[in-house]
């Protein structure tokens, strides 16, 4: 088949009414037509396509993701305490027994500890001068109108709230980073939407004016950096569990004092590597929650930033945390009321207003239980052994 | 209502026969009766569970992520060639009608030239000596032996291929880093599985012995890593393109000196951050792709990092290249035989076998597309506007 | 010689009144029996032994290192106006040579303008708790107690001054990483003393104590990272310049046009390499001038980061800044009084109290001139040519 | 004094003889002319003006900088074995007795393991194509061409060998590392003569020739990047020991446990802040002995550069070990055959052909002597209280 025919077919869509199921059908029947593939399964999806609107364009379908249920997770949270089961959608086989795993020894351990220490979304917009004495002295201007620049910026949102204003010079520029607290959304166009409000009113009052790029690339937006692990982006959650040396050994064939040892590897691998991570795979359950939960999945690329710390302890039990310095997640707004989606964060108590925190601390005793898993089968040398069981999915 | 009971109440499991749509069922009674959560259209897929042995485990039913079409994206590469409709699954808004644009405007330019430069998928196990002589010493025996090393770890594997082993001393510590040509197949489990057997042998053959622990976490796996970026992991891909200079005013209304003049900014914000990315937002349309395609999501972590590099023309045109650096990507095993996901997969005729090369031409030519819009947007300053427009979601 | 003699023989010391030209000698005459090493020149200097504490221990004589005069410097600063010439210490053929050109150029386009944006000086001690709670908690705590902790600082210096306290929180720790103005002074032992007053206010005030340690390796002292470019250590500088494009070619043989080209490689390698900095070799000037102006070597550690931003104008000239973010120099306490050291500080103006902003602005605008030089070089294919005719030194 | 005249006066050269002690005379009565400083001492050298050319240009003086001698440092390494004394070269007060009393722990502890596990001096050539494929296809035709480009690379040295080309791919470039042996000679310009002639062999012989800068910034020279410190520049050098848990109490009055709990949280702050080095000052060490001994300073920024990894043993006492992976040193060339530069060379057993090993591992035995040093009064709490009574030089 040539598909290099000119001008290219568009697809097809709606002017009024798009969010159809005929809609959907109508592009199936041209993508059907040009490349052969039946869609006969994207096409079966239950959700109602008028819910869609802000969440999709030139809908076709849905992408049906499996989900396993791991838990109970047994939390010590200040908004999630108790046990919770958790809705992975993946299509990695063992991934779920692996987080299960991890929770029914952190529940023998008495459970994690989760806490929310900070909150801040960003936009960065970079102002742009003649010369660097001008973009620092903007920088002193700035900082004497912020109450003015605060306002401006939280005109236009009902939630958002402006926190402070972090700046970087370099050359003739003055990078801002805004920080926001933005309630139970993740955030990021809200922030766009109150920082621009905010720009524009500096650029108007602004003597001589000021010439702004909305984003001068240090949000950094679906990006890791580590910057990002600084500063916090989203939300700064730690979990913290003691593992009891007993059943550490009985659960997963592990000695405290040899975990504490491969550590000293792992964290040397990581520092060597410039990693974003110390710790094993926090990736792999931020993924399969967030497919799960309506989460924004290319957030993964801030969210599985995380740092490890541990200690070994004198009656030999095992002190574990992790952090994750950028963990974004919302429970209101973008895909979080979708049909699935907001079934899966119903299971966790956490849709809707009030549940960002929850949800947050859940997210970091999963990202522990899975990184405590991880780590005792790499030791343990089960590893391969357990994918090849569970994980053998060839055609 | 206290979720602290002790014992906790273990998720329903069939030892036998798991995979069943009465399993799935009983475990969403399971979660209903302790949560209150409906899971009515989690319920509600079309997927055979028997197909899911080795994706996942404790079934309980599907997320539905929503599918847009964009496109076409008219590719010259190697393996893809022509005219592409691309499925995007995210609840996103916005997102798909920035790709679509961007590969509006690359089609009239005359389409994306997509190039994979070099593939690479690992394993690195870290071995443990008594001081770094000993461990220096054991690299050159490696390096002597390279032969029957690659022969035990290529015996666990009809596809694999080990193609060099990189060597990082730290103390009395040496990591290896295995790197193997995987086929079609993403190939961490393939990798993991073959240099456990490597490592097996090498344990066995050398003088003495070797301790080794299987990941030293310089794989380094769901993981950004700088190492990554440079050694490449998965696929080494570039997709490039030249802006007309009246093409991008007329489709973008930016002109391509100040697309230019504005780069200079954003590599400056991204090169302070400490950044995966000098570009936008390539997380969104691989996490799209990913998702739809039965790709392992976690791997955003790895596969967002990228590099723009871009030059003004003497004639005032804009050559743009995004080089994906580490991008894993697979067409065969995983969750690519899925209902959905294979059908996505056939859509852009990559399923299955020799589809590797294709796809991951297809995602940078995607990325590409991606970058072009919002950098537009940010400096024609309608990136708020439009999200306003489409990515209003709120309940 | 069979060195491992045991007990070790120590090195001679005179408990009272060490610094002296005998005890020197006596320490010669001691090397010089163990080792054969003659240490003829190392005893010919003319600084005065009795300036020498608090710069050195076990005083043995003087390391001679050659200085080269480059310059004119033309500077536009808002403290170093003028024309400087400028004492380069350096065993490096070529480097003063390569620097002066630049200058030469520099001049003849009209000279630099530097300006100093921040000044920060950090000590940046761990606090430990039992968890992340009882952590972030004390963070709170610490931001309510600011005035008092200033207070405590502050006691323990005339120069130093507490501008602000940075919060990172990872696990049960909050590390807190103390921002001072120094003065004149670089400030590290400064900023040390002022700390450890504050943090012993600190646990004797915090409700339970406080567990700390005084640094948690996020000062970084004499350390490059991420940090330090972002938050300054130091002082942040920068210079600018505008090329013109017929100078540029006259002096360089460069064309402004392939400069910039050029440039797009350049910041590509240095982003991909995970470079502290994006330009050429910021190192040979700092190092040159630090050794020569009793500046702590060490820094160049931190003070080698750099940031190179340019654009090329409608004109056809080039503007070229560069931002060195974590800049430490003092002109006074340190090396700065030393018989040679002070001399060069004061054939730049920049002795003693005063001098710090304007021997910042220097450092700054050498760097600039280096490198446009050494740019120019490698694109003009003299670099080898250059090195082969002036730093050809085997002996 | 207006410093602005035009033209400015330039500063005075002889074309035919310039190394004499007159001429550098003249050079300080010009100086001293318009600037008011005496250059007194700075014209009291010993060393002979014509040995200078490759060293300097523009010779004026020398700077003093005061040797302190610390050590004995006793070391087992292959090249390095038995008792040495220390030339450090600082003007920081405390920098010389703490390296003595980390030296004075480790003989007791029965000294010091060090070895050299690698070598390899870079040259980093970016070559440019029209676009990723032929770039790619390059790279394919250097494989093949490796003797040929080596034989033209080996061609200009005697001493240096390309043992490899490293690859990195980037948009429509090719960035080729070259990494030579060096021998006793640090190695950067003869690297880059070498590759010089490398790449013109390669521009003659592809087909279709091969634009190229002959660096790209990928070497990375003079700067410390996350690339040097995975590739090796320089020497990749670990040094060793075991710190008895008895000695480390009395000499230091620190716990070995104690110093293992605490080094979680050292490695923690350094990965988070995306530090150099996760141990405390190897840059101090290292700038010392550089200035001492005719290395080229400005690479205390690569050099400085370090892991540190430790395991506190089953009986208490404590494994430390530090992996410096880019230590550039020479003893052959450079400013090693200066007047007291060699002197101190000598002092070490060090000087000229066969002493760059030797070096290197008494560079690392140093290192690790002040990071046990520091991190112990660090954690001791004498850390000000040492620097208020050694390091007080107010003037």
């Amino acid at each position: 088949m040539d598909r290099s025919q000119d001008p290219p077919a568009k697809v097809p869509r709606h002017a009024a009414d798009d969010y159809t199921t005929s809609m959907a059908e109508r592009r199936r029947a041209f993508a059907r037509e040009r490349t052969g593939a039946a869609l006969e399964h994207v096409g079966r999806f239950s959700l109602d396509p008028a819910t869609l609107p802000g969440n999709i364009e030139n809908f076709l379908g849905a992408a049906q993701v499996p989900i396993g249920l791991a838990g109970p997770l047994r939390l010590h949270g200040e908004h999630a305490q108790g046990d919770f089961y958790v809705p992975l959608a993946t299509t990695e086989g063992t991934l779920v027994a692996s987080y299960n795993r991890g929770m029914r020894l952190l529940a023998e351990c008495g459970g994690v500890k989760a806490t929310v220490v900070e909150q801040a979304m960003q936009r960065a917009p970079a102002f742009l001068f003649d010369d660097a004495r001008a973009a620092r002295d903007f920088g002193h201007w700035v900082d004497a109108h912020f109450a003015s620049i605060k306002a401006a910026a939280e005109a236009t949102t009902r939630i958002g709230r402006l926190v402070r204003i972090d700046h970087y010079a370099v050359g003739p520029m003055l990078h801002l980073r805004f920080n926001y607290t933005t309630g139970d959304a993740a955030g990021q166009n809200m922030t766009g939407k109150a920082t621009l409000a905010a720009c524009e009113w500096i650029a108007a009052q602004h003597p001589g004016g000021a010439k702004f790029l909305l984003s001068g690339n240090m949000d950094t937006d679906k990006k890791h950096s580590r910057l990002n692990m600084l500063a916090t982006r989203g939300r700064r959650v730690v979990a913290e569990a003691v593992l009891q040396r007993e059943a550490l050994a009985r659960v997963m064939g592990v000695d405290t004092a040899e975990a504490f040892a491969m550590r000293q590897v792992s964290n040397v691998g990581a520092f060597l590597a410039g990693s974003s991570n110390n710790g094993s795979h926090a990736a792999n359950g931020l993924a399969a929650l967030f497919i799960a939960c309506g989460q924004d999945v290319a957030n993964v690329a801030e969210s599985h930033a995380a740092v490890t710390y541990t200690q070994l302890l004198a009656n030999g039990d095992y002190y574990w945390s992790i952090t994750l310095p950028s963990l974004i997640v919302g429970t209101y707004g973008g895909g979080t009321g979708l049909a699935t989606q907001r079934e899966c964060l119903e299971l966790l108590g956490c849709y809707g207003s009030g549940g960002a925190d929850r949800f947050a601390e859940i997210c970091a005793g999963v990202v522990l239980a899975g990184e405590i898993s991880l780590a005792s089968a790499v030791i343990h040398g089960d590893w391969v052994s357990s994918h090849d069981r569970l994980g053998r999915n060839r055609p």
